[in-house]
């Protein structure tokens, strides 16, 4: 037969089982934080029709779309899942009750040039909170507390949530008669950490025609810095002068405030001017999430409030809000800078069951006895040498051994050995479920180390 | 703005969110099993290099597959989770343990003509387990236990498993010198209980050219039928005339043997030598799985023995076991005929908390609360009258809805209304935890209900 070099294209991400343990302890976490916070589970197709993914049109997204076709039919692989979202909610729109709270954790395609570290193919793990018309200032404030049960669940606690009002930005660039400039000046600003002061006021004033008095303006305000309560007493100088910017000032005011309630501290979260998400999209509070001793990274979970989630599909006003993980980029960066716990169980069981006798009927017993008290177990029935199935076990790094052979057989028992500590006891099936419950409970390990 | 009227691609199946915590449910149901039976996870990526996924070349597929470019690169969508697997394998022999035992679940891609019931996008849920040049006859009787745990505990009682092993039909038409029309004869056996033996015998003599005698033969053969005693008595009467035949009845004997063991009751399985799964793949044990009550939609779960995995990437002799289940199409089916539990709780939260006074912090740290205490909370913010936001309550399915108006601030106290029988209750956030916690426990509900 004519042989093919098997191989995984580059840009996705195929784990061995150990390491795909740990990512599913990610994702899981990432699914019952979620959950607690009342989101509702979606699944939308992989492909849609071409015209309703690109249906916003345009973008530096679009080239990097795969898109082809098959018979008469034009399609393209999802980009991300807010577009999915908006087509959802549009399409159901008389079948949803809103606010419509909805997680999504699913593969999004993106045909990027292939470099370490960026996908093709990567998970993005979701939530949006979507009103009918409006939408409550409580659910931006609450957004912090889902990032920051994420994010404390998986075993991260050097993190912080940074936040910002988009309606702060532009009314103080209306203030200063800039408003046309906005775009351009906030992504001059989104620069401020990596080139630093001076050369961001050489782009206003040399590149943007800003008069040198604005721009220190502009800087003397992205400077605003310190505690949640010397930041907003900072701003209220600003009170007064322009209505988008006071109602923005309210708003960031509400978040800070609420934070208490909703259990995040104040050591995980900043408000920092100076974050204003790329993306024209963003209509009020806009967060990002920084790991503290690893800033190069960028943020790992981003988002914000957006006035209109579907005016290419409907006329209906669906404002919403909503944050995205790049789960598989998450982990690659968790592994790469040594954050992932080796201690993660990753063994496919929790017994491996070694019957020595011909007969293996005791052992199937077993395995189903340990199966029907929830215990994980697998039956190695292989005629190998008893060595190598303990080197099986070992490199599996199972936590159990049950080890059948014609004594335990003779006696109705069965021999336990615990593989980390070598112990080993005869024990009855119903000892042995009791043995392993006790030793399973209480082993769950957070997927990030500190 | 110009608008796109959104649209789901027909064949692709989207649910509103009550079917999705369904089909979550049920996914969750596979997963737990074959967790239980010690298979680990995995997770291949959707799109392939065109040659790799059609290494083995042909078939019916191919016509389906879909492929596309994307610059200089050849691609195609996985059409199933057997090529990634055989694939996977090859490529990390060496950093894997066997025997190998893997689930996966995920979505596979097939452009087949549209009709109702049929999807060009769906789940499958498989589990393999990969020997290294052998593999013990046990995991072959262990794969009827994972069949039955798993339509058990979604809630199914009327099925049953049916199975065969390849080399007892193998032998027989050895022993009748007609080898070479096998294939095309296990074609026609096939339909026996489509078409009737009468049709069956007319396309053996007439189209096959086999002599009046030996279609009997094939007939006799065919309707053994009975208890598994029966059925392995009567096989005994074939016995010392092909060896092969011997092996099949030998492997069956065993298979039948270890039922008890593993767990399985008679009622829901049997011996059937029409089986015979028409890929030329399999090689021993052949399943198949029917539910009683809806005979007409064939088999729900299928899989078998096979001999060799990866031939077309490994010189490796990889045997292996699995089984597959078309989850979408289940789904479906499940909801066609009418055996969805329409009692699965899918609300997305288990208390919905309603503030009726200005400051929402109460209400805020209530959510904070229960969430930790393991208790999904939404807090529902928006300014609607009191009856509006019961009508919301009451849409999403909610057992429970928290009320904190003025009275219950004054009092640090929460009004709980069970939403199912309407009584409600003035509580502190600590009972109301434990009311929620009490009453949630052992509420999990079947998926399926007969």
């Amino acid at each position: 037969m004519e042989r093919i070099k098997p191989h995984t294209l580059s840009g996705f991400m195929e784990l061995l089982p150990a390491r795909q343990a740990v990512m599913d302890a990610v994702t899981d976490t990432i699914r019952q934080v979620y959950s607690l916070y009342g989101f509702t589970p979606l699944d939308t197709p992989v492909i849609e029709a071409a015209d309703v993914l690109l249906a916003k049109g345009g973008g530096e997204t679009e080239k990097q779309i795969y898109r082809f076709t098959k018979g008469d039919s034009d399609l393209a692989l999802r980009f991300d899942l807010t577009v999915p979202l908006a087509k959802y909610v549009a399409m159901n729109y008389a079948d949803l009750s809103f606010p419509f709270r909805r997680y999504q954790i699913g593969k999004v395609y993106r045909g990027e040039r292939a470099q370490r570290g960026r996908f093709r193919e990567f998970y993005q793990a979701d939530i949006d909170v979507i009103g009918d018309g409006e939408l409550d200032i409580i659910n931006e404030a609450e957004i912090p507390s889902v990032i920051y049960q994420v994010f404390t669940r998986l075993g991260l606690t050097r993190f912080v949530i940074r936040v910002n009002n988009r309606k702060l930005l532009t009314g103080f660039y209306d203030l200063l008669g800039l408003s046309d400039k906005s775009a351009a000046i906030m992504r001059a600003v989104d620069k401020l950490e990596k080139i630093g002061a001076e050369r961001v006021e050489a782009i206003l004033t040399d590149d943007l025609g800003i008069s040198k008095e604005d721009a220190g303006r502009i800087l003397d305000f992205m400077s605003i810095k310190g505690s949640n309560r010397e930041v907003l007493a900072a701003l209220e100088a600003y009170r007064g002068k322009d209505p988008v910017l006071d109602r923005g000032l309210d708003e960031l005011r509400t978040v800070a405030e609420y934070l208490g309630a909703f259990g995040v501290p104040e050591a995980n979260f900043a408000l920092d001017l100076t974050i204003a998400r790329g993306l024209d999209y963003y209509t009020g509070t806009v967060y990002e999430t920084v790991m503290t001793d690893h800033p190069e990274v960028g943020s790992i979970c981003s988002g914000g409030r957006y006035d209109d989630l579907a005016g290419y599909y409907t006329d209906r006003k669906l404002p919403g809000v909503g944050i995205s993980i790049g789960l598989t980029r998450l982990f690659f960066i968790l592994d790469d800078v040594g954050l992932l716990s080796e201690d993660v169980p990753s063994a496919p069981c929790d017994v491996l069951i070694l019957p020595q006798t011909g007969d293996r009927s005791g052992a199937a017993a077993l395995a189903t006895a340990l199966r029907a008290a929830g215990i994980r177990a697998q039956l190695y029935a292989e005629s190998k040498k008893f060595k190598a199935k303990m080197a099986y076990a070992n490199r599996l790094g199972v936590p159990f051994a049950a080890i059948i052979g014609e004594d335990e057989l003779a006696q109705g028992k069965v021999s336990l050995k615990d593989m980390g500590t070598g112990s080993q006891e005869l024990l009855t099936a119903e000892e042995i479920v009791g043995r392993v419950s006790a030793a399973l409970a209480g082993r769950a390990v957070k997927p990030i180390k500190e």
